[in-house]
């Protein structure tokens, strides 16, 4: 009888740790086909250097708190295989996954991690494993392509949505005209900065800008609009991605990036919102404040999606499934088969296909003028942040699992 | 039969609503006493421009969502009235409290808001006025003297220590030696940065660092702790209040104030968080990032604390009910009566002794280096960040209250 191990890798989410809950739930469940189910200690890396736990060990309290508990708790780690196949490094590794008796590999992540499922279903040819090896998806960016969408988005959309409509009225509070940014994560994909829009309650509410990286942004064209819009708004609120660049592919953000330094002339970098609020408050001479969602995006539990959490836990015992029926060499993804009722199923796709491609917002749902998403945009993301997970909570706080 | 009035003044809160809804139901019930109660569009400010509504307009689902609304409902002000009572202001206000038939005025904020109506019910002798003038606490700074705490505090420290337990998970993922440094509200008092302690798990848990702005920062001493911490720990979590100084009284943050430009010359403004993590890379050349909790901690509703917004409401009430009993100058403050079980009392104290005070945490509830606070903190901190509110939802969002 062969033993599974899962990993998780890249930057976390809020539902990571669902998609690991599945993955356990499902693997011990087999117990008829799967000895033990291992986690590895920081992704491959830790692996390579024999960190890893057996699962079972996992009471039912921390098992039950995993859905509800951000960050990587198996750890994570950042770590490209080699692109040559017959590096020793494979062979090190098959070596190790041979002494665990390992016959199930799965990978929680986004592009990197399916790159690294690609690798080890090809290496294991050369090295004539019969390891399964499946990828489970993963990333609030929601750029992984032939999938639905991403889990982790879902809950990352909620924040983004709920926040700056928080913020929307926590500024609006004042007769006086303010400008407030608010800087929100994807570098190359808008998804999470589009879902912004999901705040809206009525024609005409904020945000009155959302600008997104897949198309370039305009500083004069910016402010004109700004100008503009204080002819019926006093109050307005202006969303970024942290990518968004001109029409030459010069990142907003770099602007900022020569001249400023601090007092000891270190070099500080800052983000384009800020960038943004200083040009604001230069050129119109107005109240302007820029608010960086940052790190909270990803990692805050109080707004998951309970349906984004049950669909990640969904994609991680697929993957046992998937694995257990002797595919390898593929990814979890997700069908939608319906908007209303919002109806889904998974299936698998080769994750060669997948590593290596980023998935942009469609240009069809970004406004002509570049500064607003379409109605079908939002058709397709207010599915995603359905629901409130029921939190264990104890001392007035999330009762998070930890690893100690 | 005399009417009533009440506004809300100075930066809003999670639960700065939650008052109103107190205030609204408490008078709405006592229709024998009390006319219309009205509300101050924009606090003092607007009602001098002849803003205000009547809040029996209301519809109860409107009602029940201010307790999960943030920002001020009734739009806020900043507004100072003179120093002196023979103001032309004062004669003016008053005019208008005689056409409405003003009998109550009821203001929810906070310093500054506490001086307005120290103010008015001063003035009201001058032009012998029986209108009875009570404030309603409201900071997430919490550094209203003269009662135990203050309504919005608990939410925020609810937001800081989740946001910080979680923002701790997100990073700890990693094996490499890194530093997160996260800047928490209160410029003058370190209140809401020492609520970040609430979030450990353990002995030896981040955050590893927690610099108030009650005592000097000094960045050698900063940077040489940082270096002690890795010896035991890779992933450092550091809190620290925008208002930390050095012992001259300069911000730190200040320090990238006068070389900080961008490309176009322009001053950039960052914050000390910016600058430390710069420092922190400059001086150890590890992996930094900062984190600005910024506005979400005074206005995230998944994380209100249900303890909070209920003493929120029985601070409105309790003012309306102290309005009736003949009170004027006083505002509504908390006494607790113990702390397991955690009771608490409503009373009220002279307003002209509160208003332009600052309580700032006790130096005895500060670890002697000045890093971190003590238990008697934690102790003190820990009751009112208890429970979650039932958010009303629709489309997978809070279903706030707002006023078109």
């Amino acid at each position: 009888m062969k033993n599974l191990i899962v990993g998780q890798s890249g930057g976390p989410t809020a539902v990571i740790n669902s998609s690991l809950y599945g993955v356990i739930q499902e693997g011990l469940a087999h117990s008829e086909e799967i000895g033990h189910v291992y986690g590895m200690i920081n992704g491959i890396q830790g692996f390579l250097k024999g960190k890893y736990m057996d699962l079972a060990e996992l009471d039912s309290q921390t098992l039950t708190a995993l859905r509800t508990t951000p960050g990587a708790y198996l750890g994570s780690c950042r770590y490209k295989l080699p692109e040559n196949l017959s590096d020793p490094v494979y062979a090190e590794l098959f070596r190790k996954f041979e002494e665990l008796s390992i016959g199930y590999f799965l990978y929680i992540g986004g592009n990197d991690s399916m790159d690294t499922v690609s690798k080890l279903s090809r290496a294991a040819e050369i090295h004539k494993s019969s390891i399964r090896f499946i990828g489970v998806p993963k990333t609030i960016d929601n750029d992984l392509i032939l999938t639905d969408h991403t889990p982790g988005f879902g809950s990352a959309a909620k924040y983004v949505a709920a926040s700056v409509c928080e913020i929307g009225l926590d500024a609006s509070g004042y007769e006086a005209k303010s400008v407030t940014i608010i800087e929100i994560m994807g570098r190359h994909a808008g998804w999470l900065t589009a879902a912004a829009a999901l705040s809206r309650k009525f024609e005409g509410d904020n945000p009155i800008l959302i600008y997104l990286p897949e198309v370039a942004f305009d500083q004069e064209d910016f402010i004109r609009r700004i100008e503009k819009a204080f002819e019926t708004k006093n109050s307005l609120i202006v969303c970024v991605s942290e990518g968004i660049h001109d029409a030459e592919g010069k990142f907003i953000c770099e602007y900022t990036g020569s001249a400023g330094t601090d007092t000891f002339g270190h070099k500080m970098l800052t983000g384009c919102g800020k960038y943004l609020e200083n040009l604001v408050r230069e050129r119109l001479g107005i109240k302007v404040r820029s608010v960086e969602l940052n790190l909270c995006q990803r990692c805050s539990i109080f707004s998951q999606s309970l349906t984004d959490a049950r669909e990640a836990a969904l994609a991680g015992s697929s993957a046992v499934e998937a694995a257990l029926k002797g595919e390898s060499g593929k990814m979890v993804s997700f069908v939608r088969t319906s908007d209303e009722p919002y109806e889904l199923t998974c299936s698998l796709e080769d994750v060669n296909s997948i590593c290596n491609q980023e998935k942009k917002v469609p240009l069809e749902w970004i406004t002509k003028d570049g500064t607003d998403v379409s109605e079908e945009f939002l058709t397709y993301a207010r599915p995603l942040i359905q629901g409130n997970p029921a939190i264990p909570m104890k001392n007035g706080l999330p009762d998070y699992a930890y690893r100690r």
